[in-house]
């Protein structure tokens, strides 16, 4: 149901709401009379998510600025590096901010999909925003794990309907990661190789998809694990040109049978997210002058690289970070790397993530909430699998 | 004394020369009516240079070819890379040759300085070389350590005699990687930090004094040892803005102290000839958006990055290799690096290195030659310190 924030209606709404909730404690009759109508999922101080996360309820928003729009957020993924910001962890600097009565708190969620509530007047003139549109953030750490925020017009990016919500709240991050890190470091045409470990994370998987929609071949590292024929029917139902595991890097004839496959057309391009020895031995299969672009360490453990590959092998390593990108490229630019995600996602190339959805039901306190948003995060601490995806409701 | 090979007088002269050895043993009579008035310092297998290196006689060169040029060494280095080449660890392929009598074998050296002694036509119409100019070689593995050579004239750099033999014989590796290395990578303006490591290697005291000239300021890292002191006042003297040694990198204190040097100003450029740990703890002073040039390993170490640079700082990881470089860029672009370095080596910015000569006497036979040799590479593997500078005689 669309509704305009702050509309004269529930501006009126104020007053008729005090007889519902009069029967319940003082404390909670206190703030439910300020119509405490969103909600979001917070934190003031660091610590692990499934401790320290709690959700508040907070008023309704005012009318957006002139360059802002409001938004109601329809589903937020929960990713790594959200986690490991309120661990703090990663290298990202949040402002607090004031939701109602709740100052000093930061909002989590750095990803998710958005419809557009009200619009401001330049955010309509300037940037074609109207009610009803769905946008994703072109800002980093916009606090998505809540019902409704204002944000920047500049900052959202438009997506169209048709590729479903849950495209749509996994469309900034992973996808465009696997995108770019495929353009930006080697000029690779159809049919070049390119390596990979993690290739079942969710970028790794991204990776082989947009590979594959390009004509590139992948060679796919993952863990052992007790259903390895499983997982690698998986990624190669995904695209991937072959999968292997780390413990093949450390027999020889695999080794030269990998070589054999790649049939003297040595890959330019490293993808990890993983470092440590398995990816030191990784580098055999690397061309000259090959590049290896570092977006994560699952091992926990260093990149080491035999110094010889940088002096004669020409090796360059480097790191990529899709913050950064956004941080670096203009709106269009941001603009024209989602329509470009979009092609690929309406060509059918590119899958949606496993997930479940979990909802923060509207219906519940916020005891209620931050219990079950506790549990949710415990779940994902235990690494139980799927992608979650958020969404939470407004306050009922 | 200028000669030209080949020239009647000396074919002449093979008769006469028998009466004046015919009290030889018939084995060395035999080689001395070929006139081998040239030597060459060379192996036929890899090993340690002190076992595996000999010296040979050969005959007096013909005339060049069209596009040719003989050439007399005048001086020529041994460096650690030629050290490795003939051990071989060095991922260069030699072709062998023939010498005369002696096919089969690899001539050792690099890099050297030689004097022209006969011009094809079309190197003289081409490259306007002629009798008396003094080269040095662009092209790389030239044999060096030899008497007189022929080499394709578009192989060889000419260079004024202005700059000294010294500075001739070690022009075309160590100061160029130095000048390459704080050119290609980072924009550096006056006044910039530049980071390195074994600052007293021939490339790192290069480093120094390139860096200087250029307004550049360098923090420089050493071995800690006896005269510590000593070193420090050394490499200043060079120009180097301030010299730590690597275990300075554990104390806190001082890597606040050197900060406070750098003063927000953080440096853009590690120059690394080191790897290693200590390597890893230099990270800590570079800024975002950093490039790390390796160049050498003396840690026999790899190069170990906590991923995290890679991701959130932007570091970038390369190599650097003279004989790349040389292999990559036009005989113009050659020239013109070389006319840079004689231009910083003229106005007295490029000391020349410590060095001490080794004459290969014509007086002596081969396997007097070839024990002068294996001493005297047995004194460069006992690391003595000085640069030992090779100047291989015409046999008499």
């Amino acid at each position: 149901m669309l509704r305009t924030v702050n509309s004269p209606v529930l501006r009126l709404s104020r007053p008729f709401h005090i007889p519902r909730v009069s029967s319940l404690p003082t404390r909670k009759l206190a703030t439910t009379l300020r119509r405490l109508a969103n909600r979001a999922v917070v934190y003031s101080s660091n610590g692990e998510p499934s401790s320290v996360l709690s959700t508040i309820s907070y008023p309704d928003l005012p009318p957006p600025p002139p360059d802002g729009v409001n938004v109601e957020f329809l589903l937020s993924p929960i990713n790594p590096a959200d986690r490991n910001l309120v661990q703090g962890v990663y290298p990202v600097k949040k402002q607090t901010e004031t939701l109602g009565h709740s100052s000093g708190v930061y909002v989590g969620g750095n990803e998710g999909l958005a419809i557009v509530k009200s619009v401001g007047e330049e955010a309509q003139q300037q940037f074609g925003l109207k009610e009803g549109d769905w946008v994703v953030m072109g800002k980093q750490q916009a606090g998505t794990w809540s019902s409704e925020r204002c944000v920047g017009a500049q900052d959202v990016i438009k997506v169209p309907k048709d590729i479903g919500e849950v495209h749509g709240a996994t469309i900034t991050v992973n996808p465009p990661t696997a995108y770019n890190m495929l353009r930006d470091f080697v000029n690779l045409k159809e049919g070049d190789w390119v390596l990979q470990n993690g290739a079942n994370s969710a970028v790794g998987e991204a990776v082989i998809q947009i590979a594959a929609h390009r004509g590139l071949r992948t060679i796919n590292f993952v863990r052992n694990r007790t259903d390895i024929d499983g997982l690698k029917q998986h990624l190669q139902s995904l695209g991937g040109t072959h999968v292997f595991t780390y413990d093949d890097l450390s027999d020889k004839s695999t080794i030269n049978h990998i070589k054999s496959l790649i049939g003297g057309s040595d890959p330019k391009l490293l993808l990890n997210c993983v470092s440590g020895k398995d990816t030191t031995s990784m580098l055999r299969l690397l061309g000259a002058d090959a590049t290896l672009v570092s977006y994560g360490a699952m091992s926990k453990q260093p990149l080491s690289v035999p110094t010889s590959y940088f002096i004669f092998k020409n090796l360059k390593t480097c790191g990529f970070w899709q913050s950064r990108w956004y941080n670096e490229h203009s709106r269009e630019e941001r603009e024209a790397l989602m329509n470009a995600i979009v092609d690929i996602i309406r060509a059918g190339k590119l899958r949606e993530p496993e997930h479940e959805t979990v909802t923060i039901p509207g219906s519940t306190s916020d005891e209620e909430a931050t219990q079950l948003v506790r549990e949710t995060m415990r779940k994902v601490e235990d690494g139980a699998g799927r992608k979650v995806l958020l969404r939470v409701e407004n306050v009922e």
